[in-house]
């Protein structure tokens, strides 16, 4: 700790992210990837721009990607933020719309980014209870509070909360902003983009990242009514008017715009998570109902923690979070066919050396 | 103003920066970008980098960018900070340096996004004086309240601070942190990086939107001793743990090491400054001093507000700021020697077409 530090600085938690490994022996299957590369319009369009251009600022609002984005779900251009991965969106969104004095709501097992938002802007927060297979109980999130974070599927859990569910908890928290964080959403979920019309405090964010293969080029956005994107227009501008570079905008608008590119590697996904997890089960595993790109496991004789440090002595990360409630889980992102192949022989391997030992 | 705006939202006064028009007639020479394109190998390595490793996350570290600028400056890699343009840098520095109950000084012209980022995060400040020329009252700078920030050169002034009255303010202040935010240090004056050893208290903020010609990619990073970066890096990390995209990181990189480059576009872009200062001098103006990539300029016979007016009627935008002390000046980015060619015919015209009325 420094005396130069603030007391901010002095009082945070900061977030740790998956490893990213530079040696790239490992089947990475630890920070929810697409196995699938981007589009190839997307590759062709980053060729392009890379030219004298760069020189100038970009468009410092992102004009013909919020175009795209608004097209593709039928909203208007002044209804789509976009920032520098969900993550920006979601730090720009707890200052805009959350007061230090009020508490929000999030579900206690979630994406462990929120806590740390809330402890950077001092925001007080409640936890939603999850019931023993982390399904959200919805009622705890009926607060008129400070606003409500959901996480839909939620991470690192993969469980799916229905439209109705989400409906229920807008309109019981009409005078407050309920964030939907859809990062998962292409997944098997249904977006509630389309309540944006009829909910002034709904604001759903996504990101580029996961079902569109881009978390190279850090792209995230949200989807709310005008009023709510002009705040978070407010607080952008008053922290970076240019978040988005030249390159990331003009790739981000052709990873939409390909949309049978999109379904195909999202279907191939979604199949080999259906097979993975009949795989797993069949090796004993409880796996969670996933609706993400990931699924979330555990096995009733083999501790998690030393599976993964096993599965890593194989070259296969995953993900192992040491934490109340889940200490026993392993979060798997779900790759390729081949390597969820290799991962489902590795574990194999791993469970007869335990066995046998 | 929207009910579900949180307060800070309802109170911040956002920055609004240059145009950036779309339509691209313009001569642009009001956001202070360099005329020449970036080195050569920069566009080579993000033709390169366009390929299927987008689908994952980038180096949250930006390692090798860290060591690429390290190696530059004889720094080590730990005391190298990397952001989303130099902005990015200096919001996460504002938080993880200043205090809210404490007061913090910087000149009372200078970058307008300092009083935004204090605003934003709740800082008090203090104005130092300027004299009538522009040059800033060291003494003023000697505070030991909440730190320090100084444009060097400054904006959109272009006067230039000594190294040794810097060393005053760095003794002086030596308990509290001294941002030195040197985004146009390359167009002549001498940067304090070789300060670092020294003064605990020291922060340099850089960025390679101007002299590396890279204003489309967002990169700015931050100098100091290792306790400051990592105070930085608690921040970006309770924020965005991936606020630079593969993509930019590759190319900021390139354009670091091409120094043969780097060094032409900075002569040449001093030597235009030198001729264009000349022409408008003799043309009546009074001309600030620059050692960046802009003049300031006023005419003792001439409104600014009405000259930019009729600038922009002929295609050449230069920057207007209607603000106390300076509004009867205008902020002109040096473009190529032809760009300046045409604004000089451009605003003899002006002036002529006013004095014949």
């Amino acid at each position: 700790m420094s005396k130069y530090w603030s007391q901010i600085t002095k009082s945070i938690e900061p977030y740790v992210c998956g490893e990213q490994p530079k040696d790239r022996k490992y089947i990475k299957i630890n920070t929810n990837e697409n196995p699938y590369p981007p589009a190839p319009r997307v590759l062709e369009i980053i060729k392009e721009s890379a030219n004298g251009d760069l020189r100038l600022y970009p468009d410092p609002n992102c004009g013909e990607l919020r175009e795209v984005i608004a097209n593709y779900y039928d909203l208007n251009k002044n209804q789509v933020f976009i920032g520098n991965g969900s993550d920006e969106v979601l730090a720009f969104s707890f200052l805009a719309f959350f007061n230090s004095n009020d508490y929000i709501i999030f579900p206690e097992i979630s994406y462990s980014f929120y806590p740390v938002y809330a402890k950077l802007y001092n925001i007080d927060y409640k936890l939603a209870r999850l019931d023993k297979e982390f399904s959200i109980e919805v009622n705890d999130l009926m607060s008129k509070d400070g606003g409500v974070v959901i996480p839909n599927p939620n991470a690192p859990t993969g469980r799916y909360m229905d439209v109705d569910s989400i409906k229920k908890i807008l309109d019981y928290n009409l005078e407050k902003v309920v964030i939907i964080d859809e990062a998962y959403i292409d997944f098997g979920g249904t977006s509630v983009v389309n309540l944006i019309k009829n909910y002034p405090n709904l604001l759903v964010i996504q990101t580029l990242s996961k079902s569109r293969s881009l978390a190279g080029m850090r792209v995230g956005f949200a989807l709310g009514q005008e009023h709510l994107i002009d705040g978070l227009n407010r607080i952008k501008n008053s922290f970076n008017s240019y978040t988005i570079d030249r390159i990331a905008a003009a790739a981000g608008a052709e990873a939409i715009k390909d949309e049978e590119y999109f379904k195909e590697c999202v279907s191939r996904v979604i199949s080999t998570r259906e097979k993975v997890a009949m795989q797993l089960e069949s090796l004993g595993f409880n796996v969670i109902p996933s609706k993400a790109n990931f699924i979330f496991v555990t096995h009733p004789s083999y501790t998690a923690n030393v599976l993964f440090t096993k599965l890593k002595g194989k070259n296969v990360l995953v993900r192992y979070f040491n934490k109340d409630r889940i200490d026993n889980y392993l979060r798997i992102s779900i790759g390729s066919e081949e390597e969820m192949d290799f991962f489902i022989d590795r574990i194999k391997e791993v469970l007869d050396e335990i066995k046998n030992n």
